[in-house]
């Protein structure tokens, strides 16, 4: 492990005590707080003999466990594998990307079980956690994951830890107000994870701002084997992405079909993937970083509406436009966006998550605006828009417009949201990195 | 990320149009015949719940997502990050051979899925699909990677592309003659996957033969980090491979036992690979090809077998043979292949696949052959080899005999058709590497 | 791959003919006994139609497969990629780590399907497998996996195979006494498979103890990519230890409730770890060894807990106790143990699974003791502890007594049984590696 040498001791010694300070207490908190409010829900408690009986359920396999906890585990590799690992093509700061990711997810989802609980899965003063809860706390990471990706290798760990803190409550914020006062569907979170925890993490990168970082852009490539490792981040990614849009969809055909779009989407991702980086790349050449990132966009495009009825050759459709929308960004957008608009993008996640999210939920509401009783079967349109009590008149335009409405909320929380978490972590208090050790493993 | 410096730009540029085209239009052409042709099947659309009652199942849990996604999730690790890096032991085509695999694979499996449809799947003029067509066309593109293993670091991406198309449609055909015209069973793929994908890729880099390759040798040796990687491929296939031969087996028992066989035969294969790669090589050292490919040969040589009443010795027994067996191949077969029949196979599939693909044939025959009413029971013996309709007097020696029948099949379509690609891939338009260049990421 | 120049040719002759027989003969003789031992259980076997309708079962999807087969694939990638990669920490023992894993866990397997299955599943004369067999079986591996852990770099394939074999043997013995005779629960097997692998360990490297393996001291560190390559590991273990520990559960709210726990327990773990990790090390910085390994304690520690009402509070106070005590074991327990008691733990199992393993049967011990029909249910309290037949009036605190018992018997069995390896590996015959090749890739 390469060490930088010329660290200040006095700033070192000052770090010593506030990251295993904030560790400590905020583990704590969790702790008194999951002893007041966290219980097994009833498919997870010892009282589910009952609990079966009650649901006339006939067989142990009906456990919410069977129908979602392979998918728990493929969405689990992602967010500690796929998002770690992806991220570990700076060539001196593989540690950090991994490590960081590690610490800032541990804790992300122990406060995520939390915030959505109360939201969510609050009874009688009590949240009660099953498999569905753990994956949507892995989700609400998801976002984190995504922000942190923008400010890779400029930040401290504490800084870290305390955007999580922030951007974990204002999810589960947004959340709250698409799928529940707006009842939009976003099963694969193409809005409530991608376009928040992008547009969030540009603007935190925004305000966090180092003009002289150009000084360090020999740190900032990669080399042969910082790329390889970041190869398995993305094949994870790419791989289990079927899964994380499918993951907590309806029971039945909505994973089912949500798995197969999904696969459909990403297989066309890679094909323009490969044309616009072979075109656009001079003498040809595959440009690594499309290859690792852009392939993904198609995933990330058919997060809200995976579970509707795309069918597999609209699934292609957007797989195709987002590979090409992708990789032009990556060639002409993000330079723009540093030289002009002073936002310094380290994985490009604007690229990678703030466009096809913000496409996938453009998409997403004209899937739910063209929806038939045709389409769909009559029993089968209700329950995939969860057309029933209140909401039981709406009509798919309506849905499509409260779709639409959802990418704007979410956009705004994410822009606020990101200047008051940007302006907070420039507070002096944090041990922000020097400028000439960014990029680098400490 | 090392870059050879000495390619002429004339041939680059003109790569620079060919690859983006080849790419575009074909997805372009994926995008049609998916609309023209591709939907969902009954488990995955919004009208299940009609289906549900229609069949009379009265749980979500019995849709067919629930039996197969955890394997189907399996087997797409297997090809994406299995096959991609157990490729990777080359020192300098790292990128070259996980990045083109990735490619391959993203296309071929969009056109498997049309291809295996229209023989499979095909109800009034649509292909209905589900995850068990997602599996098949992994399964397909499996045979694409196998061969894509002899010609590694000598094609250029559009000579893959090419081979791709051509290789899946007769992968199409020759599974369409075995499973439906000789109605023989073929689970886990020794014969329409490895026999047929390995004799294919055979044939193709015997008629791509480079006098000259020799000069390349340095690059075709493996480094220190390079062997890891391929390790973790290795480790992947060799984990995974009872989900692979179980994947498309009959629910219940069939699935079951399928990937207890495998189990065995993999573990068996381990001690037999270790005792013969320490006993041929000088110094009693380990060669870690071996290690990373022999271990394999027993998930090949049970994969049509696995879901027959094998038996665990059974499935020891045939990992034991194929350890050998394989290691054997590569200390003095491969050597002797490409000096005397000029068949240069980069990764030595002919030792892990076509040997062992081979004896899998065999053993399934013989396996099929001596299957008794007792052993399996009076239905488990009909569901197992599905003795119904027209195949209600088969006997088992009939069948024994035209599972060796389709072992024949599937060589003679792979030799005729490795020739014909062969042919076509030495037409002078595709941008054929220099042979100075080959083995070698660019 | 690096090899060292300076190995005698006699004894690589030597070892050239010891390794292949060893193997070859125990292979033989695994085929011998699965030939006259080994059968399929009936949920695996053809006459499972009509073991269905004996049981009363209306869907495939009852089978265990589906049940337990997600797990056991979890389990089977913790086995040989977590805990192969975890150990290639060190710089020139990449495959040694990895390789030597593969050989033991594959010959492992084997030989655990017998034993447990003599103890556990045998009915007529025969020992009848299915995918449970396989997770057992996987799961005494692991505990070899651990011990191999301690005597890493310092022990020949052949004293490898060796260890297997016996330890194999005790684990099923010591695993007999603790569920059959003192009807002890340890799903996730903290008291079975670490507290006992881990001190069977410690008690072979200690008698195996090389006074002058200080001059290796360059070889036993890290470096940078070799520190990524073990990053791997750890994060596989840690992603899947919910499926670890869940995976032999009881179907329904057990297997469920066991993955939370476990989920919430890791994630307090890594807090913790980090804290101590910083607070410990000079200048605040974070040290890879204790984020490869202490991170996962926690997962150790709710072993035995984690089925039952354990509670999520109740995990993160165990995680985070754990990272403490496993931090702090790295910084200053290793090195005492080492320089005062002589026993060289390579990769400081004692910190990982001992004292973790330890702390998981207390609080097993402890959270059985505390049990009421009043959180359990009248029902789910019978069920958990299986307080049926013989046991039906044991109580609460007796099965504490008895947990803590299981404690005691799984100490004194590790030492006793490492003792008596450790002599037997001392034996001269083996093949034993020279002082100055430890820690080398051969």
């Amino acid at each position: 492990m390469e060490r930088p040498r010329h660290q200040g001791m006095a700033k070192n010694t000052y770090m010593r005590w506030r990251l295993p300070l904030v560790c400590l207490l905020w583990e704590v908190a969790m702790i008194v707080l999951f002893g007041v409010f966290v219980r097994f829900g009833p498919e997870a408690d010892a009282h589910w003999e009952e609990e079966k009986r009650e649901m006339n359920l006939t067989s142990d396999i009906e456990n919410d466990f069977y129908f979602r906890y392979p998918s728990f585990q493929d969405v689990h590799v992602m967010i500690f594998v796929g998002f770690g690992f992806l991220m570990m093509f700076l060539k001196r700061y593989g540690f950090g990307a991994v490590g960081f990711n590690f610490l800032l997810a541990a804790f992300g989802i122990q406060w995520a079980l939390l915030m959505q609980g109360w939201f969510h899965s609050f009874k009688s003063g009590k949240i009660l956690i099953g498999v569905e809860n753990l994956i949507n706390a892995d989700f609400c990471v998801g976002s984190v994951c995504i922000a942190f990706g923008a400010i890779l290798g400029k930040t401290s760990p504490i800084q870290l830890l305390i955007m999580t803190l922030f951007q974990v409550t204002l999810f589960a914020v947004n959340e709250y107000i698409l799928l529940n006062l707006l009842h939009v569907k976003d099963a694969g979170g193409s809005m409530t994870i991608h376009t928040f925890g992008a547009y969030f993490g540009l603007t935190v990168t925004r305000i966090l701002y180092r003009p002289n970082l150009e000084q360090s852009k020999d740190k900032q490539g990669s080399v042969y084997h910082s790329d390889l490792f970041a190869m398995i981040g993305t094949l994870y990614l790419w791989i289990y992405w079927p899964s994380f849009n499918s993951a907590i969809s309806d029971h039945g055909d909505a994973q089912h079909r949500a798995a197969i779009n999904t696969y459909c989407s990403l297989a066309a991702c890679v094909l323009t993937t490969v044309a616009f980086s072979s075109m656009l790349q001079k003498k040809g050449k595959l440009d690594m970083v499309h290859i690792q990132n852009a392939t993904l966009a198609g995933g990330v495009a058919v997060g809200t509406s995976a579970e509707m009825m795309l069918t597999p050759y609209g699934s292609l459709i957007v797989g195709f436009i987002c590979g090409i929308v992708s990789t032009v960004g990556y060639v002409y957008l993000t330079p723009f966006l540093e030289s002009r608009l002073h936002i310094q993008d380290t994985c490009g996640i604007h690229n990678l998550h703030a466009m096809p999210g913000l496409i996938g939920g453009i998409v997403g509401a004209i899937t739910a605006a063209a929806a038939t009783e045709d389409v769909y079967g009559k029993e089968g349109f209700i329950k995939a828009f969860d057309f029933t009590g209140t909401y039981q008149t709406r009509t798919p335009s309506v849905q499509g417009g409260f779709q639409a409405a959802g990418i704007v909320v979410s956009l705004l929380i994410a822009f606020a949201g990101g200047a008051l978490v940007g302006a907070i972590l420039r507070l002096p208090v944090w041990g922000d990195a020097a400028t000439e050790n960014c990029f680098e493993d400490d």
